[in-house]
Order: structure tokens, then C-alpha cells, then sequence
């Protein structure tokens, strides 16, 4: 069983101004670490997820594999389980993803003695968290998989993120769970009616069970901080705004993923910036669900392991 | 100068059921009909339109130049001139693209003694009445031009119906508007800025003048009609809901056009239905302006023209 475990912070200067106080970060580990401490994974997870939303990713046999690798999966800050808005009295301030990358350093360095990460890896807001990871710590990453996600939320993606967060706010997590089924899938999965390929009976059962029982799990409050970090993304103000700067002070051996049929991040914008990463590659993850090609059925996620898997063997 | 005028039909039975009492059907023309009755070319409004929307499209030297062509634009019901929620009294009731069709059908007949259309044309729900035209009475529409919309709305079109009709419902035109801006355009239009090309000045400036004044101008409760009408769009149930029955009644020499970068009607999804269009052609339009590549910049305008003035020579 993965182990469960709380770090507490203290007081964590957030990058916006200001202090989040007594900060309480979960997260989840599996595996062992080396005595060599070089067999340390990061795994941080994507918008309205938990550490346990990556369990399905890691197991025997897997790429992710708890015998060979030590993975820690730290929780969002703001994911209702870590400092939330949910879980907190205190009003709660505005956060960058950087806070999050700050909190994980801290909790790397300082509770687990890692000094160097084999792979740092994330998908949609976990990309986010990877690639700030790589920009900010080159020295700790040996290699970077980021999967369906930016270094830098482009405008494009900013007004859907902003739309979805209208949709939460005023709609609650319904009306944003249909935002997002609107939006995150592709006409193609659709046309071919592919999703019955994953167990849903119709439209509105995927509607209900993918995206409103989904989002129904957490509070409106913490989505809508996890948001507004998302919207902030950019890891260019590391170099004063200049993105092929900053993703150039990337060292990892890296893997830049976009999903083919992804609206919220196309190919070509993924490209872009991994054009600008040293020593990296596009490998494009084929599939009609959209942004959710995300461990939905099992062709995706054999093209997901195996990008993992030639990545590690590096 | 166009005329404007209104057409009272009294009451009209819909198609869901019930009477719509005391109709007006707002009208504008452009020209003059032939005397023998064989110029006439009828082009109905778009979502969120008016007669009006469509003069810049009838000119001199246009493809629907009024010299030649006697242009008809009728108003959709609940477009806020024609009778729609915002005008009328009484409670207004649920209509279907049927309605606005069998009401624009008396007009051409009975009104202007039109007993043959030289061309239905339209554009996104323009379409959806154009083809319900050239599906229902086939024998009067020698040719149809159908721009970035279909004859069925699919399951993924109606998500995004749905969820635009949700924004309008909880956060009034503004936060539809926005919804509109994250999911009417394409990123390739971001991520080169193209929208300097059209001349705007900023992205905000394009959300606030392309997408926030324009939809500012009508009413919530008319645009919601028009949503459900849309959503509704099916010519399949003219023959038991076999779209390739219906469609393949029409005898018109017809012109599917979807927009190369349109999420909301992509290209596949088009041609679809142009496939089962006896007498058809795909012609896609090349845009990066998504599905409001009609009209904005004369790039696109000149390929629109193009598809008319060929489609009218035939």
C-alpha cells in the first residue's frame, strides 16, 4: 500500500506576496529509496486530483514500477486535502504554481533527503509543475515527461480556463463538469461514438459519470484556486519574460507529450516550447479523448508507459 | 436602400406543440424581383443576428449583387425584432428551426408570390434553416450554400450549445460572451496574433468588441430560444430519423462549406452530411478565425464570395 503522510511547512512565502501559514503538505509514496537515494521519482498531479488520482499509474510490472522506483506524489496545495480554501480558516490567498514548486522543494530536500530527481513528470497542471521543476531546479532533474500540458498558459488556453472558472463560479460543479465535457473531448470521439469503448451506455452517461460525479468530489473554493494558478502558469518570468530563456536552462533528458486531438493544448503549442528545451522530443499520444486521453482506455495508456518507459531506460 | 419590413402571419402552429399567436416575421430585401420570379435568393440569419447582420454580404459587384438578385433575409423568431421573448406579452413558447422555416415559407409564397428560390444560403443556425429548407421543400430550392453548420446537430455541437446556453443562463452576456471567446476561435489565431490582422488591439480588446459588445446587444431570453432551436436542428426527422433519407431529397446543386479551423463544426463533421447531398461539393474555407471566419478579414470573404459566384453561374 502507498504511504499517506502530511509535511508541515510552517509558513511559506507565496510568490504573489504575502504568507500561507502553518502549511500542511500531503502526499503519497510508493516504492523504497535507494541507498543511493537515485531511484526517486516526483509525480505531481493534475487539476481536481489527488496523490491517489496517480495510484492507477504506478504498480508492478508498470513503468512506474514501486520495485524500482521510489515515486512521491505531493498533493496541489489547494486539491482540499493539502492548505486549501476547504480545509482552512483563515481567508485564503491567491497561489502560483511556483508555491506549489516551492512547498515540493521543501519537502524533497528537507523531509526526504533527495537530492536528485530521475524523473520529474506531470499531465495538464502536473506538466505545469514539471516543467517549473526543470526551469527552477535544472540541477535536481535528470529527466522531464510532461504530458498534455504548457510552461506557459498561452492566451488560447487562458480564455478557456477562465471560462471554465466562470462556469464554476456561477454555475457551480455541474455546470463546470458540462464546460468540460464540452470542451476537453474531441468531435471525433463523438462521430465514432468511441467513448463506448470505455463503458459509457450514452452521451449523458459520460457526461454524468467522466465529468459531473468527477468535479462533484471537491469544493468550488478550491477548484477555483487550483484555476487561477493554472492561469498563471509561465515559467518565462524565471528569465524576465523571455520563455526560450528559461526553458533553455532546462538540463533534463525531456519528453514533451501532447494528446493529438487535445483543444485545450494543441500540438502545435506544445511543439513551441519544446522547441525550446534543449535536449528534448515531441511525441504525440494518438487518441479521440481529447485532453482526457489521460489513462482512459488502454491504448493510450500503453503510448503513455511506453514514453516512460524509453525515457527511463536513458 | 434595403427594405425592412414585417410580415404578419397570425397564429402558428409549432412544431413542438401549441400556437405562437400574432407572429411577426421581421424581413429586410435587397433588389427587386424579376418579373419572371427566377431571382429570388433567400438567406436567413445566424445565432445572435439580425437581417441587418447580413448587408455587408449584399452589394454592387458582390456575388449577391441587388442588380441581379433579389435577396430575402428573413428575421429568426426570437431575434428580437420577429417575435421573441423580449417582445411579446404572453408567455413565449419552445420553437424548432421548423418553425422559423414553415414561417419563412409563407412569407416567400404567400407574401411575395416566390414559387422558386435561386439560392438558400446561411451561415452556422443559417444553415440549419437553410438546409431544413432545401430538405422540406425541395422542389423549390435550385441551389443551397450551407457555411460552418449542419443539418443535425451532433452530440459534441450540442454540448457546446448547451453549455454556451448554461453561461448565458447563470452569468448573462458577458460570461457568454467570454464562453464564445474560449471556444469560437483557434489557438493557431492566438498564437500567431492574427487578430491584429482584423485590428484589434489586444486579446481583451478582441473578447470585449468581437464577442462582448456584440452579444451585449440582445436579450438573454431571446438567445436562449435560439440555443434550444439549435440544439433541436434535425432534418432527420422528416423521414423517421434517417439523415441519409432526408438529406438525400435534396435537389438542389449544393455547397457544403465548413471553416478549416471551426471546433464547433469541424470539417469531418460537414462533410458527413455533404456526403449523403446527391448533388454536392465540399469546399472548405481556410481560416484561422475558427468559426467566426465569416466575414472578419476579406481573406475569407473573398473565398466566401468565390463558393457563391460559382455556385450561382451553374
Amino acid at each position: 500500500m502507498p504511504a499517506d503522510a502530511v509535511f508541515e511547512l510552517g509558513d511559506l512565502e507565496l510568490e504573489l506576496g504575502g504568507t500561507l501559514p502553518g502549511v500542511q503538505l500531503a502526499y503519497r509514496t510508493h516504492g523504497t529509496l535507494a541507498p543511493g537515494r537515485d531511484n526517486a521519482i516526483l509525480f505531481p498531479h493534475m487539476y481536481s486530483g489527488t496523490p491517489a488520482s496517480l495510484d492507477p499509474w504506478i504498480g508492478a510490472g508498470r513503468a512506474l514500477d514501486p520495485a524500482r522506483w521510489f515515486v512521491v506524489c505531493p498533493g496541489q496545495l489547494a486539491n482540499g486535502i493539502s492548505s486549501s480554501p476547504s480545509n482552512t480558516a483563515h481567508p485564503f490567498p491567491e497561489l502560483a504554481i511556483g508555491d506549489d514548486v516551492a512547498a515540493q522543494h521543501r519537502l524533497v530536500s528537507e523531509r526526504l533527503s533527495i537530492e536528485r530527481l530521475a524523473l520529474v513528470l506531470g499531465f495538464s497542471m502536473g506538466a505545469q509543475q514539471a516543467y517549473e521543476w526543470a526551469v527552477r531546479f535544472p540541477g535536481m532533474v535528470s529527466r522531464l515527461a510532461v504530458f498534455a500540458g504548457l510552461a506557459r498558459t498561452t492566451p488560447a488556453n487562458d480564455l478557456l480556463v477562465a471560462a471554465s472558472a466562470d462556469a464554476l463560479r456561477t454555475g457551480g460543479t455541474t455546470q463546470h463538469a458540462r464546460f468540460w465535457a464540452a470542451t476537453g473531448l474531441s468531435a471525433e470521439l463523438f462521430r465514432a461514438e468511441a467513448w463506448r469503448d470505455a463503458g459509457f451506455a450514452s452521451v449523458a452517461d459520460l457526461v454524468t459519470r467522466l465529468f459531473e460525479e468527477d468535479y462533484g468530489r471537491f469544493e468550488p473554493a478550491d477548484l477555483l484556486v487550483q484555476l487561477a494558478k493554472w492561469r498563471r502558469a509561465d515559467v518565462s518570468r524565471h528569465a524576465g519574460g523571455d520563455l526560450a530563456a528559461a526553458l533553455g536552462r532546462i538540463s533534463a533528458r525531456t519528453v514533451v507529450a501532447p494528446f493529438s486531438h487535445d483543444g485545450w493544448f494543441p500540438t502545435a503549442d506544445c511543439r513551441v516550447e519544446q522547441e525550446l528545451v534543449p535536449d528534448s522530443t515531441l511525441n504525440v499520444v494518438e487518441s479521440v479523448w481529447g485532453h482526457y486521453a489521460w489513462g482512459i482506455t488502454a491504448a493510450e495508456t500503453a503510448q503513455i508507459e511506453q514514453i516512460l518507459r524509453e525515457l527511463l531506460a536513458t
